[in-house]
């Protein structure tokens, strides 16, 4: 069994717990900590958007298509389907001369209460476009139209099906997967994942590496190592599209910029690069709670970095206000999560 | 540890687990089946809304109102915000010649993507009478005007500040508790609810008895055995406002009438009551999900009611669909939730 990373209080009690495990590595591969198993395969789904958007960079279709700092920081989110975040990924598709139906992640409506009230009151309906993962989409369709280009085919026939593990798209952002984190993803468990690309169960310790090597550029072909590079660089300079309004990797890049790239996935994961320290982190909630993530990822940030600042803390020991605005408890990492570097394997 | 009892898979990979506890008891105490730690003390939150809603109708209080099943049935939910929950609870309300004013649970959105656009698009904001507990509030409040008017007190001022744990209403509420639990709740770890009531860390042993003897009556005063009697016939009429549309409280309560009354609570708490069997369940998921708790729940009733339909198995088994639609996993119970009975410690 994982250890328990972070406590639910209420009142001065106990009232749930999350059990986790947290890897994290040098560029060499090097273990500086090691939380329960690091080496059992976990789904990474979107925390791995950064590496997943290598190839749009890497192939030198952003350039070719001429993408901003807010559009490729898009392509690495899992944003909220705010107006901005909608504009942006309508913008790119237009500069292919396409639009939302050339989106193959479905329609999704905003899932935060303020974002979908809004919505609804402006009278919007929700399309692909609004779906959290629409910038990495649209990110795709750039792959797919430099790659037809280059192939002398029709644009949105060659990117048709872009999703499919087998389509050229596809089988870049895998390979960017295999060549960051050492692991041969083709041989891995595959799911899929909420947006209809297949996603790689793999082991927290070599994800950690990926995202050690993508904030140092070590271990990676040049070309990864400069993508890497201007994707974090975008993210640092464009956070709000990173996620959106209140949200953690929003908030947490808008104060540390490039002194930490860090990005949320579904079911309780998180990866992060520091690339002043040379670290990566990679770690998952078993149970696949966010709340205990994004707790366990700022106690993380926060013993790395040495911050004493208020905005991590306020993760890490989220309070919990009830309906009238009553404090009733708050969250709060265990022991295990203070002793980093000190629990090595 | 206590023991995984719901999996979460991603194509044919674990990709979350839930541990839990779970005890199964009858009116006498005698324990059928006890899964993981029964005995430490968790908030069962809203799972005991049944019991909390006792004094309405064993002080009288109910009949003096003349409270309908549809009324009395949404004293005992965690209802969805709907319109028809909002009607009945300010229907209450006027009955008392009070307004959404007396209710002191705070203001909730509903938490249901539909309900939530279909409240917006009608041009609707807010109020106390939409949170989740607002019939048990108005049960609440119909409690304090019964007992302002044998004091000939005015029935406003008097119900005011019934959420604190000294107003005499809430210590009728915390009276049912001790007297069905068979645990003095004024020595138990105390928390405060997300309605702000006071709410009672108790061991699951003492839930599931409290389940057992609501369904039996034995156990309990006469007067309390009748109230009992009299909510679960109210939910089983009218298990839409125990929940609303497509709750897992509202469908099963729907499906299987007086034989199961079930109830969720937040942080992954269950409690039921299966009168046929004499016995009672209490339940709850360490890390809070509620997606598991209803995945036991239903496991749960699965067993014990040798029920081989489709609805529990929907639930029990709990198809995940992606943005597209597409069928990417499912809930699992394990082993240890097929040995029910078998389990005794």
């Amino acid at each position: 069994m994982n250890p328990v990373l972070i406590e639910v209080l209420r009142g001065s009690a106990v009232e749930s717990c999350h059990a986790g495990a947290l890897a994290i590595v040098d560029a060499s591969g090097a273990v500086h900590t090691a939380l329960g198993d690091v080496d059992r395969p976990v789904f990474p789904r979107s925390a791995v958007k950064l590496l997943q958007a290598l190839p749009l960079v890497a192939s030198g279709a952003a350039d070719t298509f001429q993408l901003t700092d807010e559009e490729l920081s898009l392509a690495c989110a899992s944003h909220s389907g705010e107006p901005a975040h909608v504009a942006t990924a309508a913008g790119v598709l237009a500069r292919l001369g396409l639009d939302a139906s050339a989106l193959e992640c479905g329609t999704q409506w905003p899932g935060r209460e303020p974002v979908l009230r809004a919505m609804v009151a402006r009278g919007e309906v929700a399309t692909p476009l609004h779906n959290n993962c629409s910038g990495k989409h649209s990110g795709f369709v750039c792959v797919a139209c430099a790659m037809a280009r280059n192939a002398g085919a029709e644009p949105a026939a060659f990117a048709r099906g872009y999703v499919a593990a087998d389509h050229p798209v596809m089988r870049e952002v895998s390979a960017a997967l295999s060549a960051t984190t050492g692991v041969d993803v083709e041989r891995a468990p595959r799911g899929i994942d909420g947006c209809s690309i297949p996603t790689f169960a793999l082991p927290l310790r070599a994800l950690a590496l990926a995202f050690a090597r993508a904030g140092t550029g070590q271990g990676l072909s040049d070309a990864n190592a400069r993508a890497a590079r201007r994707l974090r660089q975008a993210a640092a300079r464009a956070p709000f599209m990173v996620g959106g309004t209140d949200r953690f990797d929003t908030r947490v890049m808008q104060a540390f910029g490039e002194r930490l790239f860090c990005k949320i996935g579904a079911e309780g994961v998180y990866c992060a690069a520091l690339p002043e320290l040379g670290l990566g982190v990679a770690l998952k909630i078993d149970d696949g709670a966010a709340r205990a993530a994004e707790a366990a990822m700022a106690a993380v940030a926060q013993e790395l970095l040495r911050d004493e600042g208020a905005l991590l803390r306020g993760y890490s020991h989220l309070p919990l206000r009830n309906w009238n605005g009553l404090d009733v408890g708050s969250l709060r990492p265990t022991a295990a999560l203070q002793a980093l570097g000190h629990a090595r394997p």
